[in-house]
Parts: C-alpha cells; structure tokens; sequence
C-alpha cells in the first residue's frame, strides 16, 4: 500500500506523452495495490491509472497480461482499457522500469459485500471466462498445487510459530489435495485473485474487474473457488451462505459449471484457502512486525478451509 | 506517504453523506501528506479530497485551520473549499478521529520550479498575506526560534552522528539568531511551510495553495523566506537566483515588503533553513533507516543555509 517509485510531475508529464494521452493536469500517487505503484493521472483526454511495475510483477510475464487485458476488453468485458504508444507498445521502459497507463475506471471496493454484489460478480467472472475461451496464451501458475507443497516445505518448522499445530495441519492438507486434485478439469487463462478489492462496483453492480498480475492457466473453476473463498465470509471468518450462493449462481447463469466441476467444488475452495494461509503465513514469517505494510493475517484462511473441509 | 486510516468503501459513503456531499462513486487512498491520511473521492456532487487528521495534527487547533481556509476562500484566493456539515461543521469525528472534506484541486506540484512558476508563486503568497491582514484569530508557532533552540538540545550530540561538527554549527547558528532576530517586524498569520508540494500548478500559472496546518501567528516576512528556501535551489542545493529573484518580484509586486523587511531577509532565510535542518535531522535521528517513509537529508538546509550565510 504505497508509491514505492516517486516520479515528479515533470517527468510524469514527459511518460503520459508517450502514450498519447494529452497534456498532464493532475497526478497523486495512490496506495493501492502491493505489487505496484500507482497513479491516478488526468491529462486534458481524461483519467487514467499510470503504472509502474515493481519486482514482485516479471516483467517478461507483462505481454500475457496486457494481451488478456486487451483481449478481455475487445470481448466487452468490464476491464480498463490499456493505451498504447505510437509505435503499439503497452508498456514503456524509463529508469529501468516498465510502466502502462490504463483508463480509470469509477466504481468502490466493498469490503462487506451483499448478496446482490456477489451475483453481479459471479456473472462478471463468468463474462471473463467465456472471453478467455479462444485467447491462446497461457502463463503457468506458479501458485498452484505444486508452488503450495513447496512454499509449505520453506515455511517449515516456523508455521508452528504462527500458531502451534499448524505445521502438521497444513501437511494433511497438502497430502489430501495431493491424493484428490481434479487435475482432469478443463484449464483455462483465468484471474486467480478475484478479491473484494479487485472489484469495482456502482452500487450493487460491477463495473470493473482489475488487477490481473496473478493471472495464469489453470483449472478454470479454481478461479471460482478462489472468488467464493474470498467474497463468502464475515469479518470473523463464519460462512454467508447467501453471499456465496449469490456468487455461485451468477457464474453458473453466465458461464455453468460441468458435473465433475461441482463435485470437486469443496476440494478447489480448499486449496484457494491453503493458497493465501500459505503465501499469507510466508509474508507473515518474512515481514517484521513493525513494518508498515499491514501484514495479513494467515491464520483468517485455516478456518476458512475447514469450512469447506467440513462439507 | 501512507494511508494510516484505512476506511472501508460502505463506511466512506455514509461519511460524505454528512458534508451533504453526494453519493459516492469511488475512493482512493492518496499517498500524500505525512501527516494525515487522505482519500481523492468522487461523488454525484463532484470531486473532493477527505481527510482523517492522524496524530501530529493537534485537533484543537483545526477550527483554527478550518477559519483560516474559510477566510482565505472568502477572499477569493486559489484554496480549496472546505465542506461543512448540516449543522455548519467542518469536521465530524468518527472512530476517535476527525475528518474534513474539500474541494479537489487540480495541479500539479512541481519538482523543478521554472522562473514564471516561482514569480506565480510569490504573487500567490502576497495574495494570502493581503487576505490574511483582517483574519483574526491566532496560533502560535511551535517551530519558531524558541522552537529551534528547543529541538537543537533535544538533539544534542546526535547531531554529530548525522555530521562531524554540525552540533557546533547549529549552536553558533542559534546564537547568530538569537542575537539577531528582528521579532519586531510585523507579525500576520502565515503558511509556514509554502514548500513546492503544497503549490498545485497548471502550466505557469498556480492553481492552488494547499496544507495549511503549520500554519501560524509569526514574523509576516518569514513566509517569504520559508518559500525562498524551499523553491530557489536545485537539487545538488545550487541557489538558482532566477527562480529565488522572481518569487521575490511576484511577493513585492502583489503584497511588498517593509525597508526593515527587506534587510532582514538573510537573517529570516537563515532562520528558515535551521528549522528544516532541525525538524529533519530529529526525524532523521527518530526514524530507522529501513523504514517505508522517506527520511529527508536534513543536510541540504544547511547547505542552503550557507549560502544566505555568506551574503
């Protein structure tokens, strides 16, 4: 949550020239997003968001995301709209740092959804898996089944430090999801971090889905699991049935579901909830504790998994 | 540079509802200020900028603040509005904090002031002072020469671990300056801290004043060499006495200076670099290195002080 590349208004003027978006009237820093800095510019042609990648986003990895982004909004679906340079690129290279300017897009982050925004989303993520059908590219997910077995493993022993037992826990986990994967299922390019952030809503409506920098290939309906681990739950972690129901049947009106993919749904959402407590629990272990990123808490996730463990 | 109050998007929507503000339409935390957090929202009603007051401003001095932004808008000069209440508040409390909201000014601030943006600038500062002549109410300067002798002994022989020899020098300097101090030059309500971050340009021309919480009851003339320290050095701390000579021609030209004004101004110029040495070298000294908030070289102002110091 922070502008970690501070540029001066001079050189900002100078970067958003580059992508012909006319001359620059305002630009603050936001602090949003972990991965990158931001900024919300408006030049005499409109809004935009002003990017520039920081290390945790690869920039090799940053031609898929602009050709989803790209394809996602030639689709019509509710995704900013990346500018482009005279010469076509998406991105720009200054200070040894790749930048990309998208339209702003209106719309609030809900942190409590309703049961009405949930729908809304479940159908906006089935509008983006019904787009993403024919787009050809793939990036391979890094946190998928194997990432957790070995981001588990460099945890170790300190996941016990989080909180006593949990070491153990977590390796049932990893062996129960090893033993049941639906590695069968149909795989796609999909968003993998559908988060209540990552949503713009005007009222009870989406307008935008953002933030595609963990997009990958993989089992396409994971990618609803990890929308209903995230959206389906109160402040304290108990379950709102109405709110993942709501989410669930948005995506099956848009896009549906298989059989096998119903089936395995408890087994999805239980390695969406092993993701976050794992990468949770790493920053949680890395991250001093006085540092002024808010570190997440870990923990918030092993409940959340028992949850769907339960079923 | 952070957002320390993180307010959800349901919560923010009912808090702008209290300055009859509109319907939200989006939020985004900015990373500006390091005192306080503030939002860039959008309503049905227009734009605004919401802040949460954090702790190094003092609530008991806000009506004052608010008096002064109201009074300056009143006569005309480029500030940003502030929002009242229902019942004619400037600020609500909520969560043990108070918030106000005002208008959102376009801009830019400016890195490298150019010669016709600083002569803009001084205008615009004269403008205050004129405004300011019949503002009544008071607050007084913590950060006055009392204030300096005062944080100079707090910092005592950490001084030297910031330079070999600087405790020396900032004692003779606040004997220079106690021996010297013109205190009977006429006294005004002032900005205090008119450095370019708190001036949003368009092109040229400035477009707003913004921050006012040092404000404060002092030498009138000390405004004028606060700005002169901030914005008429490049970034090696050369003195650049195009920029410094047309703020000071758009300052006489729109409010003017006394004869004993006039000779004062080294002493007053020096007297405005010993107290951003000093804030910087306590938060230097205060601040660990590895912190996310940008530690400022207090050193540059003792740069710039030699160069008044020499003349």
């Amino acid at each position: 949550m922070a502008v970690y590349t501070q540029i001066p208004a001079e050189e900002m003027a100078e970067l958003v020239l580059q992508f012909d978006a006319g001359k620059l009237i305002s630009a603050k820093g936001i602090a949003e997003g972990v991965e990158n800095s931001n900024y919300l510019v408006e030049t005499t042609k409109g809004r935009f968001i002003f990017t520039v990648y920081e290390k945790r986003v690869d920039t090799a990895d940053l031609p898929f995301f602009m050709a989803m982004i790209d394809h996602l909004v030639a689709k019509g679906c509710p995704v900013p709209a990346s500018l482009k340079t005279a010469e076509g690129a998406a991105t720009i290279s200054h200070n040894g740092k790749s930048m990309a300017m998208m339209d702003f897009m209106p719309g609030l982050s809900v942190s409590h959804p309703t049961q009405a925004q949930a729908l809304s989303t479940g159908r906006a993520l089935g509008q983006l898996h019904a787009a993403l059908k024919d787009f050809t590219l793939n990036r391979s997910n890094t946190l998928g089944l194997d990432g957790w077995l070995e981001l588990a493993a460099r945890c170790g022993d300190d996941l016990d430090k989080i909180q006593p037992g949990l070491k153990q826990r977590v390796a049932d986990e990893c062996a129960f999801l090893s033993a049941n994967w639906p590695a069968d299922l149909d795989k796609s390019v999909i968003h993998a971090d559908l988060f209540p952030d990552n949503v713009l809503m005007a009222g009870e409506t989406v307008c935008a889905v953002i933030d595609f920098y963990f997009a990958c290939t993989e089992i396409r309906a994971w990618d609803l699991a990890v929308t209903h681990v995230s959206w389906s739950f109160d402040p304290h972690n108990a379950y709102l049935a109405d709110v993942g129901e709501a989410l669930v049947s948005g995506y099956d009106e848009s896009f549906g579901r298989t059989e096998a993919e119903r089936a395995a749904f408890s087994i999805l959402a239980r390695g969406a909830c092993l993701r976050f407590l794992l990468t949770r629990a790493w920053d949680w272990l890395n991250t001093p504790a006085d540092a002024l990123v808010t570190r997440k808490d870990p923990m918030a996730f092993l409940t959340r998994l028992e949850h769907y463990a339960a079923q």
